[in-house]
């Protein structure tokens, strides 16, 4: 062969090669797109068909109801998840002790009109760690304001010796439903202690839903400063009714509650994983809060965001996937009120220098999935808001659409900074205020196929980043 | 000026006034991108502020409940949309007389084993339209199949003198609920005539719902042969045990129900438009069925659809938005069993020369909004979609976001053939068959966000295609 046949031979050689090749990168990934689809198809028809989330959670909402931390029933609530997890058969199953606050609620929690020529009696709540009035209860002049700002131009010489009712209500106009809680939020977390500032003896909150019912909606204020001041949740109903009478005349108030805090106890979050094949060390964390209120059975929240994440381990066992790294499922305690078993969590993986990948939080409820935002560390987050995007297509038939960037979740939060990305899961927002830390939140609410799609969606997500990691 | 001179003026001149009129194109363009969503956003804040489909639906659910044609509260409904639209004042609003079938009920409805250790009781409903059983019951064999295939099969040595029980349950891991309803709803539709043929005394059909309750579903059945056999739809729970029953033994049934039907009656279609300032000849129609069945309030089964259809002139009224087109909206009488009203308005539309653009159906009830499909005449039918893909990230700020082929409903459908583009509207489908059809579809089934959600998407759609028809 002369020096230019053989350079001839070879070019041509060279030009099969790489027209092969190209061949089969595009068929190789044209099988793993299949594949994908195929496997995602399989988690949803088994999480549909023979799914047991819907199953877990009336067990959960029935036998382990109004599990806020410290409480019997959270005690129960951790033997009983550690028993479903175990059932599961995953590699390993074990509890996390952390110590939790206990605040009780006490039996009374009043609310009445003293002046008004038809008496009022009003549905009210203790917020979450709130003092007790002293007993006999307060007797008061109200004042309605709607935010914060407001109490500081009103200042001492108003607000005074009086019951501050915050009576600022969701703007109704905003479609994601968190948006509009979280521009009102501060009224419960922080009102009794910007109010006991100047001089307040009470505080009253509109409940936190867009739904006008007759329901106190409860949930954790935050104390800061050492004059503690009760405060409640009033329902919106009455709220409304209470600002016609403050349109009209001075309202006299006589507001009682026994709640209280009590020493510390001791608690866990409940934790099971599979070992990964290939990448043991990289976690892929997938977790709800085990905690919930005590007035309810806690059902879509944060029921369904344990159930959702027991739901991961439990499918890949039924579908009898072999992840290629650790799936990690994490039933954090104390979300509600103090968030220690997230903080405790995030130490520990510190500590032992354990490697998150991702960390999926469902907080939401138990509605018809819409997808996933995205927080974390900058890097990680971005890689992981890309990488989503070119996944989309195979989320499209099962209707899931959202990918962007937005808050993750309190729990998986707090491992921020661990080079991790966290996302939230995102259902449909629209009823999840009408039952949130309300009486309302039990199980005869939540829709057994919007609970099972939640649930299909985050194992397909969590089964891709398996395949994947964080940049395919 | 030489030749030259003023050629080069003049091309200097055509130039500026093509870069200002692409600039100007451009601008506009942006502007009314700008305007339309701007009129969006006010009409999705008006109706999530200040609407009244909620209130609509209420006062329709509690005022004329179990409305099916010909009954006493379908004549109630009439009135009271009448007025309901009237109040909206638009430019008119009138009834359109139809005669249409009186089928009732009656008030017994019974199904029992005979021949079994323990004797069962099942819920049963009478299929609209089914003949009764004689007086005193049909005492026979059942026999479980899942097909009309399965009947032809067995054929009539296996079939005649029994009871045939159709027991295909709908497919659950079909993501879109009614595309697993379609799969299933010929064993309703028609079972019974086709298990006559074979000699059959009477039918049981599983209820098409894919949640596993107590609660019977019914529906209209269709005759076609002479020889009419009563037909009933059973609970989803109750056809498991019958069919647990069946597979340790033969199974007599004793079945009795004295539904009929009574001569036909008059009955109306209910109308009311706001007249096109500009193409008053080019009507945009928005409609649902007023007619329910008689066994619950038919609140999702499709009171949503009236009230969605009814908000769409409330909301343009209370923006004072004056189309530029006809916008009609249609409560259409006797959908679930005849559709005689949307027949008689394809009719009438047709023998007047009415130009119908587009016609949207709400008819999948109140749920929160997901996109619309688009059927019709071809032509119109693909003008239509690429349309709406132009226009979806108008949509995106409320989760819009679902646009493509597929079936319109059932009333609109009608006017296939008048060379109008015909829309479904669709809302998030997973509950949605919990309640079709049972006595469980009731207001307080309906959430209030969702359905007002649904009203602000289809008003949006509707002042698009006012704005700028089907090919803008």
């Amino acid at each position: 062969m002369t020096k230019l046949k053989y350079f001839l031979w070879l070019k041509e050689k060279w030009q099969v090669f790489i027209v092969l090749s190209i061949l089969n990168i595009s068929i190789c990934s044209a099988q793993k797109q299949t594949s994908d689809s195929v496997m995602i198809r399989r988690i949803y028809n088994m999480a549909l068909t023979n799914g047991k989330c819907y199953h877990h959670l009336e067990r959960l909402c029935k036998e382990a109801p109004a599990r806020l931390s410290g409480s019997a029933n959270a005690d129960k609530a951790v033997e009983l998840t550690f028993d479903m997890l175990r059932n599961i058969e995953p590699d390993t199953v074990w509890l996390q002790p952390v110590m939790v606050p206990h605040w009780v609620r006490g039996t009374k929690a009043t609310c009445n009109t003293i002046n008004t020529a038809t008496p009022h009696q009003f549905n009210i709540l203790a917020l979450g760690g709130s003092v007790p009035t002293p007993s006999g209860g307060i007797k008061s002049e109200v004042i309605e304001i709607n935010s914060i700002k407001e109490l500081d131009a009103l200042g001492e010489s108003r607000i005074k010796g009086k019951i501050v009712f915050f009576n600022r209500a969701l703007d109704k106009r905003i479609i994601d439903t968190f948006e509009s809680y979280g521009g009102c939020a501060d009224q419960r977390l922080y009102g009794a202690d910007e109010a006991s500032k100047y001089g307040a003896v009470g505080v009253l909150v509109r409940s936190l839903t867009l739904h006008e019912d007759e329901h106190p909606h409860t949930g954790m204020l935050i104390y800061k400063t050492e004059q503690r001041i009760p405060s409640a949740a009033i329902s919106a109903r009455d709220a409304n009714t209470l600002s016609a009478l403050l349109k009209k005349n001075k309202v006299m108030l006589d507001m009682e509650m026994d709640c209280r805090s009590l020493p510390d106890k001791q608690s866990y979050n409940v934790i099971a994983e599979i070992k990964g094949s290939e990448y043991p060390d990289e976690i892929i964390l997938v977790g709800g809060h085990l905690d919930s209120w005590d007035n309810s059975e806690g059902a879509h929240d944060d029921g369904a965001g344990c159930v959702h994440s027991i739901e991961v381990l439990s499918l890949f066992k039924k579908l009898d996937y072999k992840p290629r790294r650790t799936i990690r499922c994490v039933l954090f305690m104390n979300e509600e009120n103090g968030s220690k078993g997230a903080r405790l969590y995030a130490d520990e993986a510190k500590r032992k220098g354990e490697k998150h990948l991702v960390g999926i939080e469902s907080d939401r409820g138990g509605f018809s999935p819409h997808g996933f935002t995205v927080d974390g560390d900058d890097e990680e987050r971005k890689a992981c808001l890309k990488t989503l995007q070119k996944w989309r297509h195979l989320f499209k038939p099962y209707l899931v659409h959202l990918f962007e960037y937005g808050g993750s979740g309190v729990d998986v939060s707090k491992l921020k900074g661990q080079g991790v990305a966290l996302l939230g899961f995102i259902p449909d927002s629209q009823r999840y205020f009408d039952y949130h830390h309300a009486s309302t939140d039990n199980f005869v609410n939540v829709n057994r196929r919007e609970l099972e799609m939640g649930s299909a969606t985050i194992t397909a997500l969590v089964y891709l980043f398996d395949q994947y990691g964080l940049n395919p």
